[in-house]
């Protein structure tokens, strides 16, 4: 066995029990309120942790790009959905031929859309099941109103290949009440024209604990849930105990009595604040302030600190965001407690297209 | 030939005339000024574009990981510059296996880091060069007056396998009077004590065309001047008609009269900000602000622009920091004008350790 501390920095390290208790979790969660759960692979571009959170529970998967869908089909997963318009003959062409070895169904927000796909699959042996994205506050993408939810279900339904699947939504943050009234006005419209949503799909992990209160939804898509990270906890979604990825990183230098400079930068952490102060949690030193990306190098202030770390001292730090960090790395380390179990290649990561 | 716009998105395009005029320009002003350039690779991580600024007369290169060393190392390039601080067994090993196939040298700021390089290098066929890491005022690494500089020099000078490189900066942006003041002391003190230091390496774009002032500096480190970036225009260092590396992305979603959304989000782009508003300039949309992104959607406002674009219209969007973009790309696309030449893998990308 391998002691944590003696993996080669920067590296990315997943606690494996930490993964099982927060899908288990969440499923529990979902099954004791009657909702199904298809989490996003995007937080870790694993397809273990994919089967993991099936074989416990989740009705399938989420993907964000046609990349990641690829990857995750020849890992042999089955039931795939892509909540994005898929434009341009090259993507329709891709779409069509995973469509011929999984169940894969995508979302749309416009005509444009739809037609691309209707054009894709008009002779495919199998309609495509295609949901209604719905902009219930995020901003984003998605239909402004339940009536053009209606319109394009309506679109949807009469264009020929396509089969309609459906309402989905990434909604804002802590918008838990107007998000609910949105879909259900929109499922109370298109259950009038003879439309009712076969399934309607809510996400996002900042409001997984929240999820049964939007009842009008059948299923829910967390993805930084199985990790949680330093957001997540900011915003009560999760403790520091269940942070599952951490990077480790090594002092590499200590210029002055307050700084320390580690070997973890904006290539390893990101620049994602998110609203916060600093850039990740150095559990050993919860005081220590990471002030300061550059690509190869971060600056900590230990101005806070009463003891401080030592050249050469390697630290494990919850990053600000999970799912980028993920992206940035060939392979992440699996350890159970401080025990290095196995190392894997991220098969899903840097999936652009 | 391929028109560029038929490229599948997201995607990065490089104009190869750009990279060579930006390559050019630069060792002009070098030659002009009587200054070596040790251009860092970093920027595109593409072992040709190293070469080409050595055939155009750099005297080598300069890179920050040693993953990146041994990429450029494989493909030929034998004068490799590594300032930082290589600390622990496995990294020792892997650059005391680089110098017995390239010239390579590295920094340090620390006694913790001299006596682990003396270590490794004590029974080397040849010594190590080791320059001292200055920090003349960007507070990162480095030693903190001239003085710690000579102390540690002499430690340098002094220790078996190891032989002193001279001095090395990433000064401050603007700074330049003070990061010549100081290292015209160090210079000073360290020939007063018999330790002339051969080189005294100064770097950065943001004042590359003010290398000049820092007289005492015998060679000079730029990365992103050969791309440039909306950054750098920022900064004056050049032109938007200097910026050579754009993201292609293709307009998803049209939800709103002000809103666009492109399938390029902190995925393609990266939230680096650099303390400018928005993620980017649209080429052709110069008034649209790119207001937000998630890691694969960007969010623009459009409520300056008279013309709008369309769905399914595909943009070109100068970053704000080139360096960044071409660590999240498996490949680029080498065009010249509106043609694609060539497609070539990032040899040097996510090379993390």
């Amino acid at each position: 066995m391998t002691d944590i501390f003696e993996i080669d920095t920067p590296a990315v390290l997943i606690d494996v029990d930490r993964v099982e208790a927060n899908l288990r979790r969440a499923q529990d969660y979902a099954d004791q309120h009657g909702l199904k759960l298809r989490p996003h692979i995007k937080t870790h571009k694993l397809p273990r942790f994919a089967k993991r959170a099936m074989d416990l529970g989740a009705i399938g998967i989420t993907v964000q790009k046609l990349g990641e869908a690829e990857v995750m089909a020849d890992a042999g997963i089955s039931e795939i959905f892509l909540p994005y318009n898929i434009l341009g003959q090259a993507k329709l062409k891709r779409l069509r031929a995973l469509a011929e070895r999984v169940h894969i169904s995508v979302t749309a927000d416009s005509v444009e859309t739809v037609e691309g796909l209707s054009a894709a699959f008009a002779d495919a042996p199998e309609p495509l099941s295609v949901f209604v994205e719905c902009d219930t506050g995020m901003g984003r993408c998605g239909v402004q109103s339940p009536q053009a939810a209606l319109d394009l279900a309506q679109r949807i339904a009469a264009a020929p290949g396509l089969r309609f699947g459906g309402l989905m939504t990434y909604p804002a943050a802590g918008q838990v009440a107007a998000n609910a009234q949105w879909l259900e006005q929109a499922k109370d419209l298109l259950t009038q024209a003879g439309l009712a949503p076969p399934t309607i799909s809510n996400g996002g992990s900042p409001d997984i604990w929240r999820a049964h209160e939007v009842q009008v939804a059948t299923e829910h898509r967390p993805g930084t849930y199985i990790y949680m990270d330093r957001f997540q906890v900011a915003k009560g979604v999760g403790a520091l105990e269940d942070c599952a990825l951490t990077v480790l990183a090594t002092v590499v230098s200590r210029p002055t009595e307050h700084r320390a400079i580690i070997d973890a930068g904006s290539k390893a952490l990101t620049s994602d604040l998110l609203g916060m102060t600093g850039h990740g949690l150095i559990e050993a030193y919860p005081e220590a302030v990471i002030v300061g990306l550059s690509e190869e190098h971060g600056t900590i202030d230990l101005s806070a600190c009463s003891k401080k770390p030592k050249i050469g001292e390697k630290l494990r730090i919850i990053p600000n965001h999970a799912c980028v960090v993920s992206n940035l790395f060939e392979t992440v380390h699996l350890i159970v407690r401080d025990q290095l179990v196995e190392t894997v290649p991220v098969a899903a990561r840097g999936r652009v297209d």
